[in-house]
């Protein structure tokens, strides 16, 4: 019955993952995106795994952290947090506070924003390993599930058939650069996944082409909740028309618009529910948003929002100011889509299918890859959260990052499409 | 390491504590305060406890889900929260809207607030029965405490010496009828306690002479933080009139006035922070108060709230809009005591000291009182939430309720201000 519950080790794993070329307004993904699996060691000899971004600025933030955390206990979430306020310098990437960060098209990037980021793949390492101490799943740390399985949403991409000079791992999905070619990629989601919902990543080809590949999902399956992305590629006016054109079959239009302000003005001029994860990405960002009634559901992302605890309460604040809430991804593994799963299973208000691009990731650092039935995630009730680190996996993806010359370290989607167009510069907004 | 944390026995016990004759605009505390003690048992033979308000209306709905709770798990807060709305039947007493709670002084009160609040007790015993299990201190539950103490206010009541006809229990308190009186209570607060902010209720005597007493206090404290809390008793025009003449030396005026709309009018004209525990006690009351800048600092209180993550949740809101937070406080014992030191723990910003009526109890039914020192309680880092039942104590307070004859069941301030003054009738407000 007493645990020592004192963190005796950290490691930080930073790695590479096959990412297939995916479309989106900055650009294309990289042939390999960087990811970082923090392991936490506890004096019982638990260990707890947590995974966020890799990006070199991520890392350099996460060293002091992990240096620091040995002696400190894995039930101190707030003690995390002041810790990470202590010890993360701000990343020098990271000062300029309108520095729009073009690969991970997550709004205005932030020094804050990275520690939150960083803070949160420690925070679930540390409910992991709180969980297997303790014999309790990672939700019934949270207040205990309130459904047994999280739906989750098709997400579909334009995307080329390989990459650029067939670098990376190659995959059978084809191209998709049409209406048809979507269709396409949408119908095998909903067959090998069992989907029900359906997200197109736009802000890649003008909107008329974009509307044209939604009209052809609302056909293929109609009735269906639709979504469309562009990343905040498009003018007020612009969004206002695909608002008006498609407005019989979107469940939310997801970013039309890059700020705050434009969002306001999309929203006061269509009944189209208007979803973000771009311009309410911080609890700081909430007030001004909520007050003009920019946003009728926030994506939230455990990653952003600074880990499990900090969503919980986001979702309190949606709930008590009547916003709708689903649920943003990034490339992800299997470690945070098990994180995505237990928080989605607490949170009485998620009132849309998550996002997640895992059917993308054809590799993973866990043993068993989780898998989606009938387009849901069964909620696990292991202790922890329920997925296990595989060292051989991880070991193998973290040489590909040490092997790597820096190209792929730090993902630029501007960069990896110079690759095909040279002349590429990831574009202004509004770009249409 | 495995624990069984099924439920498997819940007890409710109503029991009746002496309380002093303690005015408010209401009227005057009855020689006893139902109070309602809950004990969970698990499978494991772990017992928790809780506390909350013990009038009948709200054994009412303890009942039910007292019945209901066998079978569930103690780590399954959501689920509680479920429950509760299933099995809860509406009070009869509580289904009128816009019913004012004569003896409570909460404000509206509704069904659900009610409901809340019998919720919070079952949660607290929850998260007791599950920190002794896991050997866990509830604030660990609770995402880890940032402070190792909690500062407390004395809460100065104008008071007579005496129940009417001596009923009840006495002490040597002596009556505080006057500035003099209030400020010999709050010296000997401070000497015996250590506090060092004072909160005076008041409501009771003609704005003028309370103004008289904050200004003895500031006199006697100079330059400590004084508080007002008229309970709604007074006007917009009176509100600003108070607010101008003590503004110097108030470190907030608590509610003022009784509705959201006086209360946005008084904070339209003064620079002195309003706090409410009465138009502020809900999630659904908060947008309203916060768009019209109603609230500049909301009193928590785990029993209005549903419990104490809940309250986590409610810190979070208003930490996102930039509202403060303290404390608020009824008659209670140390069961409830400690629930609200363990959440005050984990709360980054609870921005003023807590409200705690405690002092004035001179009954209990722990087996040691917790003390005050220098004006805090020490965050307990033992399993749950560090207090143990005096079942003695519990017996014997529950037979008093038991003998009652129904007169003391109910709290109701007004009805016992008429065994001194037979032609009393709770005064309508504004009063002033």
């Amino acid at each position: 019955m007493t645990h020592d519950l004192t963190i005796t080790e950290v490691r930080l794993t930073p790695i590479l993952v096959a990412d297939p070329p995916l479309l989106n307004t900055q650009g294309v993904h990289q042939p390999y995106t960087p990811r970082l699996i923090i392991e936490v060691v506890t004096a019982d000899g638990v260990t707890g795994v947590g995974e966020t971004y890799g990006d070199t600025k991520y890392i350099d933030l996460a060293d002091p952290l992990a240096d620091a955390l040995p002696g400190c206990r894995i039930d101190d979430v707030n003690g995390l947090h002041r810790l990470a306020d202590l010890v993360c310098a701000d990343s020098p990437e990271a000062t300029g506070a309108d520095a729009v960060d073009a690969g991970g098209l997550r709004g205005v990037q932030t020094a804050g924003k990275l520690r939150l980021s960083v803070v949160s793949g420690f925070e679930v390492a540390l409910l992991d390993a709180l969980g297997k101490t303790l014999g309790l799943p990672v939700h019934a740390l949270l207040g205990g599930k309130v459904r047994d399985a999280v739906d989750y949403s098709a997400y579909l991409f334009y995307r080329w058939a390989e990459h650029p000079g067939g670098a990376g791992e190659s995959d059978d999905w084809g191209a998709a650069l049409d209406p048809a070619g979507i269709v396409t990629q949408a119908r095998r989601f909903a067959r090998e996944y069992g989907f029900g919902s359906f997200k197109l990543k736009g802000g890649v080809f003008d909107p008329d082409e974009e509307i044209a590949a939604v009209r052809a999902l609302a056909e293929a399956f109609p009735g269906q909740p639709l979504r469309l992305d562009p990343n905040g590629a498009w003018s007020v006016e612009t969004s206002l028309r695909v608002a008006a054109e498609l407005g019989d079959v979107l469940e939310y239009l997801e970013d039309p618009a890059a700020t705050t302000d434009r969002m306001a003005r999309v929203a006061a001029g269509t009944g189209v529910p208007l979803a973000t994860n771009m311009c309410v990405t911080t609890f700081a960002e909430i007030p001004e948003a909520f007050s003009r009634g920019a946003v009728q559901v926030v994506l939230s992302d455990h990653h952003y929002w600074g880990g499990l605890r900090n969503t919980r309460e986001l979702a309190a604040i949606c709930r008590t100011f009547g916003v709708g809430l689903s649920m943003h991804s990034n490339t992800h593994l299997g470690i945070s889509l098990a994180a995505m799963t237990h928080v989605a299973a607490v949170v009485p208000n998620l009132d849309y299918a998550c996002d997640s691009h895992y059917p993308w990731q054809s590799e993973d650092v866990v043993t068993e890859r989780l898998e989606f039935k009938d387009g849901r995630l069964a909620v696990s009730d292991l202790p922890g959260l329920g997925v296990e680190l595989d060292q051989d996996r991880l070991a193998r993806l973290h040489r590909r990052w040490t092997d790597d010359d820096g190209t792929m370290r730090d993902r630029d989607d501007a960069a990896a499409m110079r690759v095909a167009r040279p002349d590429w510069s990831a574009p202004a907004v509004p770009r249409w």
